[in-house]
């Protein structure tokens, strides 16, 4: 017993945290030991606030402190340009560029036959019904998710359903990433470079 | 405004520790977000005990759930051989090593006069009170500070006070680190090394 045993239980949970092993967790815990009582208490409050107010907005699937969030709310932003994510989490990714201008979707999930996930167990039947509320002549969906199997049948199942509707349907360009080395590109990423090409005048 | 309130305030709490930036802190955040409503709870509860629970250790000063640490009721533990450190957090590191069989005493801070930080505001006189009430004869003191103006300056002090004693009194020695490389040892590190060189026969 190197630790006392409240110390101990504090480092197993930073333990539960991404990226943090044994190593980091002691270091993070004892780190929260010199905190001022007014910090810890703050802290702990803090983690059980983000439970407690935090829930799924009705519209879009973000998670907010308000009924409907404020991306939804927001009447300068083009309700009609949707961009379906995987999870809240690529939300905070896009908003981060602040360029993007339209709303979301999150799906809370992929389609992956292999792991029993279906359609109907993704957030997608909303994504439909909100389509279906919109004028289809101006609505974008701009499918962002990522390029494995499961994010392609995704994209490709929401494209199927959709198809006879006047929606602009696109998804995220493959290609190779900003700053990257052609020499070292995987050969997948490299086809779809190919594929994905863009002519350049 | 990317994240709500709420979250940003957790994110906030998480760039307190240490070697966690602006995308660490998101990234942690967002996963305490994921948390099971148990886990959740007893996080943030954990944070609060070791606050509530922990404190100083009557005789050494390290941190304990009780009026004496472990240690220092330890009878197994050698209570007159007495490693001076200069906070609790290099007492669990010589815990780690598990060779260690005497007791401690944290000084909690080294004499800085740069800092303002004389013998008064560390915990010296203590320690020699600790060493007044045990039998000199066969009391060692080893002095584990780091090697740096501070940590000599408070070596130098506490062995000057003790001198007159027949207290045994060492210091850890300096040296080349295991593993390291000689050509590109730092010249302070490689002088102290040949200065503590010890006889191999």
């Amino acid at each position: 017993m190197i630790y006392p045993k409240e110390l101990e239980e504090l480092i197993d949970y930073f333990k539960k945290l991404p990226s943090i092993g044994e190593k980091s967790a002691e270091r993070l815990a004892l780190a929260v030991l010199d905190f001022s009582q007014e910090d810890s208490e703050n802290f702990s409050r803090s983690i059980q606030k983000i439970r407690n107010t935090l829930q799924k907005c009705d519209i879009c699937g973000h998670i907010t402190s308000t009924k409907i969030c404020h991306i939804c709310t927001n009447s300068y932003r083009n309700q009609n340009v949707i961009c379906v994510v995987e999870d809240y989490k690529s939300i905070f990714r896009f908003e981060k560029i602040g360029k993007y201008n339209g709303v979301y979707h999150v799906l809370d999930g992929l389609i992956s036959p292999i792991d029993g996930i279906n359609p109907d167990d993704i957030n997608i039947s909303a994504l439909i019904k909100r389509c279906n509320n919109l004028n289809s002549d101006d609505l974008e969906l701009i499918i962002a998710l990522k390029p494995t199997l499961e994010g392609e049948a995704t994209t490709m199942y929401i494209t199927k359903i959709l198809k006879n509707r006047q929606i602009k349907i696109s998804r995220l360009s493959y290609g190779i990433p900003m700053g990257a080395e052609i020499d070292y590109l995987d050969s997948l990423t490299l086809e779809r470079a190919l594929a994905d090409r863009k002519e350049v005048l």
